[in-house]
């Protein structure tokens, strides 16, 4: 198709031409683009920022964001693209999406997206006039790695581990290892992708402030994967009101954590591989599989971090009366139990319930509320606070 | 917020029940789902796919698929969900993106997602009754790291790192690398998510048919990453006419390949460092890029992989006479000189006219022409191809 000098033909030719031109330059595209390219999101000066979408056919689109003043309907304009421009904007890194006619869709000008099973967001990273933790700092990094280990049940589980500066070259050095787990339809990318949990790292112990360790980053519903691979419909998490069936699926979480993570991480890695050397943290229902793994295993663990979750008092009652009826051996085991929610959390009033019933039974704890939600914002304070605490 | 006892209440109250039972359960999300989870794709044993998307207000939803028949209308029940099945469709993994009144869009329920800068899409996994070469198969697995490597312009680049089975335990062993680079709007992540390379060396080296070799897979655009970092506006790279603009890119990325990715990867990872072991490779703009980046540092590597992508005639006889002026030369430095396109590719012709170019300058190649067009399924098929021919 020889299409030089075609440029006064109509639309369609004209596309034709620009990838013909883009070629003749050895320049060509896995898909072609579909108008002028819109550049969203677009973050000013003053911290202000501009969200753009092309629509031409919607009728209504909001951008939805988790940052003031949350919904906000956007305006059209004559070439059929939306915008609305919001802010100033406190500097952290935000999900957000467009609402169109009822439907939450990614920003498809925007690389940074939120991995996850359920839903489809993007990340807006309005960077501070200082760098922040979590941002890319001229420093040395670590390095993070996607791999698969043999999971229970004969399935192949995903993980994503992260190693500090200085992992490769190090080569006698042995590390300690925080396994973090995030929460209900996200993957094992999201502490990644999402909590930057490796730029913070990276930062912290450029600073001094965090010992060099590795991060391990399992999916957290082996239950779902498990079935996927066996060709079965995957078990309806979400709608779950059974506290057994969701004790169950933690359990086998639990199972493929000590058994198959555990064993793949320290053969594999410069590792040391004793309680003292091994943390485990979460996000939601990672948190909740945090202290059921940790209660269950505490000859495994001696660090935990809790963010944005819970235990109730019943199931305490139930099937952890270990923890909390020798609180002077919990407080002696336990180098570090630490809770963290926010207070504007859907589910604050049950943390506080927690930590008032730790309280009671004398089971040494640390508490941080922080202002905020169930958000991934509050995660990233969390990890950066906790980072600076383990294995010290 | 106590809400037990709530269900007989408003939606919204049960959903927030809902979410109170699930924290019950020690059980919370990070974001409330929207109504009923919906499945999609459905992949039937038959082959036939079902596909499937809640837009209750949409007034149009076509499936867009990179597989028979193309584009297909969706039809709506009653709760608003849109659905269609196809097929059969031959085993392989496709793009495919739902069009919503006119705006492409990503499949939510689906985690396999396109990485890409411009449009957002979804991954359609086939599986093959037999597993394809670039399945998950229960055989030793390399890994996958997300690299931060010192680039140009005092910038910080983006690599993604495949390191094979046997890496981290066979400490003495050196390792040949193939650089290979994705296309325009592509980002380090395409390669590994889109190509699964990582899979499909995995599977050749199980069989015996690859070499054991480090894959390195960088950014293909530092000029857009630079200005992005120095807060300018990025380059219209899809818009741009001017060969000369194109041209000054690749060299841009051809500068970072050279002077600052190979420096890093060859300090970081355990690599032979000559060009008998280094090869280079990429599709569509990446194909340009490695056309060019090898022509001019043939004291680099010794083996081009040029997927779906050619230089022209003029660009040649202007900057590459070396490569085709003494064939003799050329023929004995390059162990492999190969090129892979579709006969479908809206370049097919320019391509065939580059092969006839270096057919008849005498220059040694190996070309392969292939059914289909500008595909990542095309590109599959050639990374297969080629991994099996690299440094032997």
């Amino acid at each position: 198709m020889h299409l030089r000098g075609a440029m006064r033909i109509k639309p369609i030719i004209r596309l034709l031409f620009i990838g013909a031109m883009l070629c003749i330059s050895g320049f060509a595209m896995s898909q072609p683009p579909t108008g002028p390219q819109v550049v969203s999101p677009k973050v000013h000066a003053d911290k202000k920022v501009t969200f753009s979408y092309r629509a031409p056919n919607a009728k209504e689109v909001i951008l939805d964001g988790q940052f003031p003043p949350g919904k906000v309907p956007m305006v059209k304009d004559s070439q059929g693209i939306w915008s609305v421009t919001v802010g100033p904007i406190k500097p952290d890194i935000y999900p957000y999406s467009f609402r169109v006619d009822g439907v939450n869709v990614m920003d498809p000008a925007n690389v940074d997206f939120f991995p996850n099973e359920r839903f489809k967001g993007s990340l807006l990273d309005v960077p501070g006039d200082q760098p922040l933790i979590h941002a890319v700092r001229d420093i040395p990094h670590g390095a993070v790695s996607y791999a698969l280990y043999p999971s229970i049940e004969g399935s192949t589980g995903s993980v994503v581990i992260y190693t500090p500066p200085g992992y490769d070259k190090n080569k006698s050095t042995k590390y300690p290892v925080f396994y973090l787990i995030s929460g209900t339809t996200d993957t094992e990318e999201t502490f990644f992708k999402v909590g930057r949990t490796n730029f913070i790292l990276d930062n912290l112990i450029a600073e001094g402030k965090a010992k060099p360790m590795i991060v391990v980053m399992p999916y957290g519903n082996p239950a779902a994967r498990i079935a996927e691979q066996k060709g079965l419909p995957k078990p309806t998490d979400l709608m779950s009101r059974d506290g057994d069936d969701a004790v169950n699926r933690a359990k086998m979480f639990e199972t493929d954590l000590v058994s198959k993570v555990i064993p793949y991480v320290e053969k594999n890695y410069r590792t040391l591989n004793n309680r003292e050397n091994r943390a485990i943290g979460g996000f939601s229902r990672g948190g909740g599989q945090t202290l059921r793994s940790a209660f269950g295993n505490m000859d495994k663990f001696a660090w935990i971090c809790c963010y944005s979750a819970y235990l109730s008092t019943p199931e305490m009652e139930k099937t952890f009366k270990h923890v909390y009826e020798n609180p002077a051996k919990t407080n002696k085991d336990l180098k570090l139990f630490w809770i963290g929610v926010g207070n504007e959390d859907f589910l604050y009033q049950d943390a506080v319930k927690f930590i008032d019933f730790l309280k009671e039974k004398k089971v040494k704890h640390t508490s941080l509320i922080t202002p905020g939600g169930h958000t991934w914002m509050n995660v990233k304070t969390y990890v950066t606070e906790t980072a600076q605490l383990l294995f010290k």
